[in-house]
């Protein structure tokens, strides 16, 4: 391991402080992690981590309870927001019972509650005095929020609202924190005055009694049980039956109702009620990605380690590293620059989210569009590529990874997770699409459009094939133009199909969806590797520079010929029926390109992987510490597990093997 | 679902025979899973099942025993083997901590021991007096053989081995029931004698007393915690510190040693090695199979149920199911087509096997090289396909496939191990490959090739595109050229690579692994679509000829033009640099017939996997049942979870919830 680290040609720290936003930043961060770990005594990894210990459902949620209440407390004390966004082992608070208390309940009421709502509740919230979460989805409806059926229904006489759940699948379902942890949430529910429905409306309501904890009287709770991750938070349900509160815990800072029954609303409520929605997907890819980098951290330790048959390059009887197998490299290495590559453009969609803000509040809503298709496209890339890039890394590190002690079972389940929540991608890729096809309308009207899709203003001849050979392709600008001619002719084609079409809009859409969903990913690829490409202008030392270059070549050049990557196919797919736009000799040129750059990066994989700067606690991972002692820590965790406690005699060894011994059920019976 | 189980347009009934072997099979196996269904309680489905109550590491292994002992007791009284070599929920033992018993531990007796040893060591296993494991892998080393570090030192004087493990890295590791449920172990060690090193030998050793379950005396046994799946088995470890065993205990049909210290060995050893490895291998296809096709059903029966969004065709206020969503009925759909391709491959795999072990009884191995591979290749390619298609059955349920009592959970992480145990698959391709790249040497000198590379002796130019065009990709005899095509120039191309490199051979075949690695998918892919076009030759009823004809036509036709289809690229290159194979506009016109397919087959779903014949029992899934009521099952089973139990009363509040909101830790200090 030692030598595998010394083999890197630049300084990890240098890494570490582009990654996460200069030193202050990386020396905060890490001192915040350390308190933490401290206080939760993950710190000391010669100890068996007591998630692998209690395994039982109410441990894992006393666990989160535990994790939850440090970091809440470290947050309020110091004053940081380090936990707030991000999920379990790197990331902390998303995962416990209080996680939607910095990143749903509070902006929910910070983006939609008038001056005074927000004078009243934000103080209790962001001093702990209440806990929140954030209630919309319900059992039967997910992200398609005109399908909720929670009614609000108005009682002008008592000036009240009457919440109530008139159905089984209109039970409250999923929202963290909701079975037994939180005391308030944002709730969504129709609002119905005077038997009209007013479609969806927020409303804050006390759920439990904040000195017990018991259910506020009408309202049934509970927790759905165990999930493939975040089994520290408590993703509950709720049902109301006929549950009032006062008129005044509408969420009214876009729409209004008056004591007397009037209802009014603000021309933009439609778009601010996006707001959000999109905070969170801003967020989300960062998250996701830092996930998947865990992941490929200790795929990257174990393979230098672990040992499997003779191995190239020397017939000794010695085992070789597994790090020598091409199949590893190749692998393992496109991961780590496909994690690059996408938090570079997590970053990058952070500052566009950020600029919305800005000029939203000074009531510019004019990049509303493109923001709200870039979160959602890089939600959708991020989680579904991490997903897909983590159960890799679990496959890299063979059956070792199949234990929970790996770490990798849990940082599989949490990224399973984001493929699913907060917009489900194959909605989310929709969405992108109507965005695309719409700038294509406008491009056809004259407009102007925006600019993470000016490539469709270039008047290029689509059909003519690729030009490059040989090492033309290790341009940036060639691998950028490959990009852009895939999602400008994606972008083209699905907007032909659809507005061609003789169906109806609905029907048409449907019917080319798989193409739209292409069209979207392809764009959304291309502004991945824009913002890689970016980032090697920025002021870094020459032996930085170089390694950065590289891995940006091999993201690029790896995702064309990797053969599980998504819609490859699109890669040599033009205007042009006949003639592929690139042949399958130029296939074999970036084949071989990437041969190179896999012996050219080899040496760093490890300095790759430690510059994220995960602790040993973070990772949770016997087979994924820094010291590489992967066998030793092993053994030294699997021996402090409850059931090897005692000796080696067996559990229920009378009441079950002794009788297919003896035959007891069996012999007699013949 | 009444409507969605009525619109098929064929008798269920007559595809559940064909799929499972006949009607007597089918009746055997469902009075055999009442049977078991009841004496475990899982029959009544309006009950939570202990597996989502009980969740901690030795309930799981407790549930683990009651199953297994059931089950063993069925088979010992009713003398079948219908649970043998299969897993969790449609599967059972291969899961439970009695799993090795009848596919590894008394195979590897049978094949290895000698006429005397096995009429010592049969009977005790078959009638439950001993209980056994097969112990090969260590904490250090994987599939490798060679690379065991257990030793057996022969001592001569007492006519002993004595088996030891002399570091850490040498621990016995991952044998299910080795934890604490077996009482015996066929357990490989080189053989040492006079200092020299015989390399890997198995030894038949008795593990613990058969009374009390307690460890042999210098043995060392646990249990390696919780993973990813099978969570029911006990996967241990053990490490022997010098135990001793009679010289008798090595198993000897192909390797003696006397007493005298003299070691002698029948010339075909190391063939005959490998027939244990290939028996489970021949089984792991249908079985993971059989896993996918339950997921799928899960997510058939889900997908029907489930609304979400205005959907095409109406804009009613009414949620459409998102059966009507395109993205929805492609990944369903070729899904459903590729569960029915892996599975009468599966069968054609394991046809192949019972036919080698024949022909081996008469002493003939010519067979041993081609099963070999297509076990090796089946095993590698099902898993992979299952895994990836579980994941993606999972997606198609949103979020409630993410919570355990979905089903999903289990079964993903089950369909996770088949990748990675029994043979990494990328190790398993690379045995392929080598298979592959011996059989184009064997062409090239003028011999025969085996039956499945046939295709090899074509002289067809490789560089001619493919001519086909509009309904003609319907025909199946161009959709088998088209995989033809495909395995024929990448297994030439391998070839071409490796055998011309000037490098070492060695070094040669790491550096074009991946080329290597596509040549093998690509044959076995294509030896997939062949099973399935055969089964379409055999006798049956119009309706259900057609609909089958359908969906083997979809699983050729979507598996080229399927975004996330492994090495798709490799559809459209070929020998020729410049043009490709297959273009864009014949890739458009796959597509449009793939999407005519996709309406065909719709009105099939629910019976394509009702055919299956999966209990409710064996589903698990509270959003999978035969009657579509999913938001009452969910809530029905969810109401049960322990923590539900309590009248919604919080568990921990005072000791986490109840500081923070009093500002305990936190204002104080302030």
């Amino acid at each position: 391991m030692q030598t595998a680290r010394a083999s890197a040609s630049f300084d990890t720290f240098e890494l570490t402080c582009l990654l996460w936003g200069g030193e202050d930043n990386v020396r905060q961060r890490s001192a915040a992690f350390k308190r933490v770990e401290k206080l939760l005594g993950t710190h000391d990894t010669t100890k068996l981590p007591r998630c692998y210990a209690d395994t039982d459902r109410e441990s894992l949620y006393e666990q989160g309870l535990h994790m939850g209440k440090v970091i809440l407390e470290d947050m309020m004390r110091y004053n940081h927001d380090v936990f707030v966004s991000i999920t379990p082992r790197y990331n902390l608070i998303n995962a416990s019972p209080f996680g939607h208390q910095g990143i749903l309940f509070e902006p929910a009421i910070e983006h939609n509650g008038t001056e005074e709502q927000k004078a009243q509740w934000l103080p209790l919230a962001k001093s702990g005095k209440i806990l929140g979460t954030y209630a919309q989805t319900e059992l039967g409806h997910g992200s398609f929020v005109r399908g909720v059926e929670t009614t609000a229904t108005f009682d002008a006489e008592m000036d009240e609202f009457v919440i109530h759940s008139p159905t089984v699948s209109s039970t409250k379902f999923w929202p963290a924190g909701l079975g037994f942890s939180t005391t308030h949430g944002v709730v969504m529910a129709k609002l119905l005055v005077d038997g009209k429905d007013l479609g969806p409306h927020l409303f804050v309501m006390q759920l439990r009694c904040v000195e017990d904890g018991r259910p506020m009287p009408g309202i049934k709770m509970g927790d759905i049980g165990l999930k493939m991750g975040y089994n520290e938070a408590d993703n509950g349900f709720a049902s109301f039956n006929y549950v009032r509160i006062p008129r005044t815990q509408m969420l009214m800072a876009h729409s209004q109702l008056s004591s007397s029954g009037v209802y009014t609303k603000t021309p933009l409520r439609q778009k601010l009620s996006y707001s959000v929605m999109l905070l969170v997907r801003s967020k989300m890819a960062g998250v996701f990605t830092a996930q998947l980098a865990q992941a490929v951290t200790i795929a990257t330790r174990y393979s230098v380690v672990r040992e499997q048959g003779l191995g190239p390059q020397d017939a000794f009887a010695n085992e070789a590293s597994i790090m020598r197998y091409k199949s590893q490299h190749f692998r393992l290495l496109s991961l780590i620059a496909k994690s690059y590559a996408m938090h570079f453009a997590s970053l990058a969609c952070e500052d566009e989210y950020h600029m919305l803000r800005e000029m939203q509040a000074h009531d510019d809503h004019d990049a509303l569009p493109p923001v709200h298709a870039l979160t959602a496209g890089m939600k959708a890339y991020v989680t579904g590529e991490a997903a897909d890039g983590g159960e890799e890394a679990r496959k890299l590190c063979g059956g070792h990874g199949y234990m929970n002690i790996s770490g990798l079972p849990d940082i599989l389940g949490a990224l399973a997770g984001g493929a699913t929540f907060e917009g489900e991608n194959y909605v989310l890729w929709q969405q992108v699409g109507r965005y695309l096809l719409k700038q294509v309308d406008a491009l056809q009207q004259g407009e102007a459009v925006d600019a993470q899709v000016q490539y469709l203003t270039s008047t290029g001849d689509l059909s003519t094939p690729c030009l490059a050979s040989t090492s033309q392709f290790l341009d940036v600008s060639v691998q950028l133009s490959i990009y852009r001619h895939r999602a400008h002719c994606l972008v083209l084609k699905a907007h032909r199909c659809v507005r061609s079409s003789r169906k109806t809009p609905a029907d048409a859409w449907n019917e080319h969806m798989m193409t739209i969903i292409s069209a979207s990913r392809a764009h959304m690829e291309y502004l991945v590797l824009e913002s890689f490409v970016a980032v090697l202008a920025r002021d870094m030392s020459p032996s930085l520079h170089a390694v950065l270059t590289h891995l940006c070549s091999l993201f690029a050049l790896s995702t064309i010929i990797n053969p599980r990557s998504v819609d490859a196919l699109a890669f040599v797919e033009t205007t042009n029926t006949k003639q592929g736009y690139l042949s399958t000799g130029q296939l074999d040129d970036i084949r071989a390109l990437v041969n190179d750059l896999l012996e050219q990066l080899l040496p760093e994989a490890v300095a790759l992987t430690d510059a994220w700067g995960f602790s040993d606690a973070s990772l949770c991972s016997a087979i994924g510490m820094f010291d590489g002692n992967v066998y030793e820590n092993v053994m030294k965790w699997v021996e402090q597990l409850p059931m090897n406690k005692r000796g080696g005699v067996p559990p229920k060894w009378g009441k079950y093997v002794d009788p297919i011994l003896k035959g007891k059920n069996i012999r007699a019976k013949l």
